[in-house]
């Protein structure tokens, strides 16, 4: 039980690798895929009807299972969870990046998106539009931390992600593995999104920066073309995971 | 100083018309676009610097600005803000659907979106994407609810909005204005939502249901036709307000 204690501040482990703490998935679809995926898997705790509707996956993955009160799960993490189950794995050793983008067709290449709900966001709306991995550069959040991975709705379990370095040099990888790389910047001289329309085997990447100051010259001046979402004059951009989507959308991946 | 009193509860006030608060935004993006929208607004409410920030506003609306320190400002409104000022506003007539139509050329409309971040987020990305008015039918929130009036970024007091009634019938008030109807959906059946691709001037409204049961039998008859957001196998939807981004920018309002 020691695993689910405090959760609120199981994030950050001093006591484990890195520092970082255990992968932690809240309720049964984001649980699901937390069984589905390659993280070793250490123990569940949650309520009897939680624990019942996961049988069926639980059957082949032999993890223990505690079925508790609402209240003793809610004395145990330190807060009152409304999901009812909660699942929690090792972490487990990410891909290489290029072992990564050798597999891919449609990539995305994220710069300071340092906010851990933006993170989880892009990671579900990547796997939803088709994007088949992300690559982590700078002054990211770590997307394995519990409010990204409820935020992705467990897609952090499923859309492979790398670190990409060093930085930007480390986008050569890209272009080697025929990478078409598009920066997504509203700045003057970036093009209509639309011209990034690709057919379904082309290899292209879209690098998004953070919401506030966006990509930084490096990064712009990396990348092979830039391309811009037209806005009405005088609204702020949209939100990071909002604008990714729309970028992963033309992308066309999932077509 | 009484209209800031106690504002987790100000949006539900049953003494007043309708049983709806006031309209309040907080922030000084967002009371920048309450001073410069038609809301009659009553009082600001803020810390020096923030109140400075918005001189240049407040010269011409003769609206009384309230300097407090934080404590002070915490101790009305009953919780700590850390945007650091706040102004209300009266509510006002919204427009009539008819006129709203008749100058629009691209339209949301919105069916069973009852929660008020995606609310919110639908109005700021209809705003950024270059939606002209967004049609309220029934089972949504309420645009000028505190909540949705901060994740809109004020955005709900910017693009015009009215309810059509009745539903799904006041669809026929669009296609007696020459719109074309496009019923957002993964249903089978639907579209690629490239096939909406249409000419500036062109009229179309997009209907967008919420995000569970998705838009009912009733709506999806009414529209012309279904267009669906091509996704990958096994992926639950995306958010609403992110499917909507999408379409929005698949309209071209804003090229």
């Amino acid at each position: 039980m020691d695993d689910f204690r405090n959760l609120s501040t199981a994030d950050r482990r001093p006591d484990r690798p890195g520092g970082r703490g255990f992968v932690i998935a809240e309720g049964t679809v984001v649980v699901r895929r937390l069984l589905e995926s390659a993280y070793p898997v250490r123990a569940l705790l949650g309520v009897q009807r939680r624990i019942e509707e996961l049988t069926e996956e639980l059957a082949p993955a032999e993890v223990p299972a505690y079925v508790t009160p609402a209240e003793t799960m809610a004395d145990v993490v330190g807060f009152h969870l409304n999901r009812g189950v909660l699942a929690v794995a090792d972490r487990a050793p990410q891909p290489d990046a290029r072992e990564l983008v050798a597999r891919a067709r449609k990539l995305a290449v994220l710069e300071g998106v340092g906010d851990h709900e933006n993170l989880g966001s892009i990671f579900r709306n990547a796997a939803a539009l088709g994007i088949d991995g992300v690559l982590i550069g700078p002054g990211c959040a770590d997307p394995l931390y519990r409010r990204s991975v409820r935020v992705s709705m467990g897609n952090v379990l499923r859309v492979p992600f790398a670190r990409l370095e060093p930085w930007p040099d480390g986008l050569g990888l890209l272009r080697d593995h025929g990478f078409r790389v598009a920066a997504l910047t509203p700045r003057p001289g970036s093009v209509d999104l639309r011209e990034l329309r690709a057919p379904a085997l082309e290899r292209v990447a879209v690098l998004v920066g953070s919401e506030g100051p966006g990509l930084t010259e490096e990064a712009l001046a990396a990348a092979d073309l830039a391309v811009r979402i037209p806005m009405a004059e005088g609204v702020d951009s949209l939100n990071v995971a909002t604008a990714a989507a729309v970028a992963f959308y033309e992308l066309g991946g999932a077509r």
